[in-house]
């Protein structure tokens, strides 16, 4: 027999009965009844009760055994008596009745309990993770990220595309996050950079001819932590792919995505969620804004903000009437079914807004027909019947309003739409609702300056290329470029990539750039495309953040297997943490207070 | 049509001929001929011949294009003529007139050539590096690495194992390689490091729960640069096992690896390399160092080393019978059918010997059943008669000594056995053959003091565990510690990890150090093991090592996407390169002259 286990514990049933076999792992859980002693003995795969009679060799050594501890038993397998069957484990049928049990490993006293879920101060769980991912929660959302990785892949591969491994040593990036910096030992004063994404890196592989790349990438960038970032590093599944269209990327990925999400949609257990079928909706970013109030909404919540500034424009209501005039924006957030919710709900809310920091949310109630608040009052009974009919809302249904410049009045909806949905119940729960947020911006102007500059990425590809950017007004320039949204969260973001030296050029004149000053700051890219470069684009996805959805956790620490604190610490390792001055010698470096 | 390509450049047959077709790819070669323009479009497929007759409004386009320049082609798929098929091309049937041409990425003049693969600076290979991926042998050695670390990947979950990730940004270790440090931003003074391995980790995965591990790693080692390690990061296929025996960690890998050996073993179109069948050979370290002079052994070579020092006890040849007088040793290298070869082959064997530090090589020589040589005239003809029988060889075959203290005498022997092997074309080829070595000693003595150290790695579990600790010679124990070898290079090094704090601590006390020493040093690791360890083993094949020789290839540069010269420098992205004082004010450190 094998010294350390003939089954694992998560293998027995009631055929197995009367076999002896070895079992190996920790000791989960001890109960003492009428002196018998019940262990179950857990492993990776699952849990087997054993059993110890008083009168068992095995019996004085388990006994004094620690949970946690380590044992081998050999023992022969009997079926559980009829009351004591437990349907909803596997091994549940059947218990081993321990003969030999050898000691591999006794547990000296535990800093936390393993065998319960219960919450655990998230210092001490940091310090002895490999005691904090011996429970239940944690063990689950590990093996689903790392199911969730090998499912990517496979799917990548399916679609062509081919992994490759770029450079972690790299060079400092001009612009973007802070960077991680690893000082060179054969260069005195010069640092290696770790890459904030493997972009640069990317697009020269589709320059170098490879056609359909992929990666799970660590990404590394030195800011400060949130709830959905660690600190230090994370993962994305990097891809680019050549000669393609907008289409193309769209088409390659949805399924990749789509069906990871079906696959682990039923994760831990509960009813499979429902996943967004077919090609997803694309939705532009300035409805985007309109409607969903940001450019990552959540399509779970069933409410649609509309623009209602011209309802207003010499309105009763002298406040949204004003504001109107001097160009200013009302937007509606609709509150359907309020009609039986108190004034204070109502109150509630504007209170709320003004916590945020925005001027307030105005509203209307209507109850049976009957509009209420001073809005409606002031507004008047035709002028709200024909605002209802646009937004589509019947005789029972409240409305919110948000008014100011356009951005402020739209993120204030944004938010409205969020806690409106939220404190009436109308999200939809156990459904993830894919989305594409396409047609961003290619410029912006300085709220205050009115300087022109780039809106997100300077190197996506303007819509309408060197035409555009030579004849049409920066601000309705579109760019090829892309998000991905999921319940709200922004999954990754993509574009169709410039390819062209002359229409990059041309960009940064437009965003107030020199050539001189592109050539110094994006030379290697740029230079690379002077060699027959192929149209491209990609996106990159945030696997930690999809594993997050798919476990339905809020904390990235609770799907990252050795995390560092929100400090930026990893208390088991104790990183960082302080090195020799030989070593600082050896990179030429000195620290400083 | 789609906007870039209706089928990729290795698409196109007989069957499509008289479809109109659009292709997209790089003008990998032009030629003229009687006025026709014949262009190969090379994309990461393959190769279709465009043609341009001089009244196409296409042609004085593609005429005045550079080569490496892009091109979307849109043309008729035509039959080309009886004597221009071109059977060696899956797309030499046909050729595609070209119709509509467009250029979408016109190539300056190169640094480099791309069509052809000749040799060119190194200098300029790295620096232009996308261009060198554009050449047939290195795009086809990187697809080669994609395609082997997606197979390990494949064939590791099918025996079991899970991939994890594990930290990139993570503490210095106390011993090993030098580190890679990164300064921490929040924490003046501290430093994070890169893993040289995630052997730490791995084993606290174990520790963790979790029952089968894998990772294809990138490590980091700031050490100098070889042939067959890029300075910087490597990547290795790191595994690890709970509940394990030696034989159980190699009835997992075995298949992996054989596996892999054999699905690539055809690469680049060449008749498919034998690969050793099932289990592979198991070398004791110390018949190792015997009979191939290291504990490396390259199977492929036929010639096997014996120890003759008894057969020269009391000879006639003085020399080596003073030596094994003195305790050395006197090793035997056969060199079989050398009959017709000439004094100075044997003499050359021996300068050779000198020049590379050793006191020099005797040999035999035998022609026809007579010895020459003044070993043999010394020794004498009924000894050297008896010494042939020993060492299994006939009438013409000639043999080497080297002599010395038993390492020294091992490694001559084993250096002359490669070169030996060479020179008479003894090597098999075309074949991959692995083994194992085990049985590595636990501890070695100093040459000079004495003092015992362990031999190699302080972790791996002794043979005998406790008991042989307390009651064996040091230098008699043997370590759980395991070897891959694959036609003399080392593919990986692993073991069965001690798990046992008690075992551990002595290990250390029979290696001179003080529990308190251990605590210090390995804290991290001991106590973990303190709250129930499995038994776990595991190893770390190279997987650069592994394409390296699929790709027969001696140098790593030429498997790595992006790699450093051996200044360590990233010629492409110019890394190391200097940073800004902010970005070093605020990590809390200077560069020092």
């Amino acid at each position: 027999m094998h010294a350390y286990r003939s089954h694992n514990c998560a293998a027995l049933r009631a055929s197995d009965v009367g076999q002896t076999v070895r079992l190996s792992g920790w000791v989960h859980k001890k109960r003492d009844h009428g002196g018998v002693l019940f262990i179950d003995l857990r492993d990776h795969f699952g849990l087997t009760q054993i059993v110890a009679n008083p009168s068992s060799p095995a019996f004085p050594l388990l006994d004094r055994l620690r949970l946690e501890s380590v044992v081998t038993v050999t023992g022969e397998v009997v079926a559980r008596g009829e009351g004591a069957v437990n349907p909803n484990l596997a091994t549940g049928e059947v218990e081993v009745r321990a003969g030999e049990v050898i000691v591999q490993s006794a547990a000296a006293e535990l800093p936390m309990p393993v065998g319960i879920d219960a919450e655990y101060p998230e210092e001490i769980r940091l310090k002895y993770r490999y005691l904090d991912l011996r429970r239940e929660r944690l063990h689950a959302n590990i093996m689903l990220r790392s199911g969730v990785i090998a499912s990517l892949r496979q799917r990548m591969i399916g679609q062509g595309f081919t992994e490759f491994q770029t450079p972690i040593l790299t060079a400092s990036s001009p612009e973007g996050a802070r960077d991680f910096l690893v000082p060179s030992r054969l260069h005195p004063g010069k640092f290696y950079a770790l890459p904030q994404a493997p972009q640069m890196f990317k697009q020269l592989l589709m320059v170098a001819g490879f056609d359909r790349y992929f990666q799970i990438a660590p990404c590394f960038r030195d800011e400060d932590a949130r709830a959905d970032r660690s600190p230090g590093e994370f993962y994305q599944l990097d891809f680019e792919m050549s000669f393609v269209t907008q289409d193309d990327v769209f088409a390659a990925i949805e399924p990749v995505l789509a069906g990871v999400f079906e696959e682990f949609a039923g994760f831990g257990g509960r009813t499979p969620w429902a996943v967004t079928k077919g090609a997803f909706p694309r939705i532009p970013y300035a409805e985007s804004m309109l409607r969903y109030g940001n450019d990552k909404p959540d399509l779970r919540n069933p409410l649609v903000i509309q623009d209602v500034s011209e309802h207003f424009r010499g309105s009763g209501f002298g406040l949204f009437a004003k504001l109107v005039d001097q160009g200013l924006a009302v937007r509606a957030i609709p509150a359907p079914g309020t009609a039986e919710k108190s004034r204070k709900f109502f109150d509630d809310m504007n209170e709320w807004a003004r916590s945020e920091g925005h001027a307030g949310l105005g509203y209307v109630t209507r109850k049976a027909g009957e509009f209420g608040g001073p809005i409606a009052k002031n507004h008047g009974e035709a002028g709200m019947l024909a605002l209802y009919e646009t937004l589509g809302l019947g005789p029972d249904d409240g409305c919110f309003f948000a008014a100011g410049k356009a951005s402020a009045a739209a993120k204030l909806a944004g938010q409205a739409r969020t806690r409106v949905g939220e404190q009436l119940g109308l999200i939809e729960q156990n459904t993830y609702k894919l989305c594409w947020i396409v047609d961003f911006p290619m410029f912006e102007a300085d709220e205050e300056t009115g300087k022109v500059d780039f809106s997100h990425n300077p190197f996506s590809m303007p819509q309408g290329e060197l035409e555009a950017l030579e004849t049409m007004n920066p601000l309705d320039i579109l760019a090829y470029q892309y998000d991905i949204v999921c319940n709200g969260v922004e999954l990754s973001s993509g574009a169709i990539r410039n390819h062209k030296p002359e229409i990059m050029y041309k960009a940064f004149e437009v965003a107030g750039y020199t050539r001189a000053q592109v050539d110094e700051n994006f030379s290697g890219m740029i230079n690379a495309f002077k060699f027959g470069a192929p149209p491209h684009g990609g996106s990159a996805p945030g696997v930690d953040r999809i594993v997050m959805l798919l476990a339905d956790e809020p904390n990235i620490r609770e799907v990252v297997l050795f995390p560092m604190n929100q400090r930026a610490e990893d208390l088991m390792m104790n990183a960082p943490g302080t090195v020799s001055i030989k070593q600082l010698r050896e990179l030429h470096i000195r620290t400083v207070d």
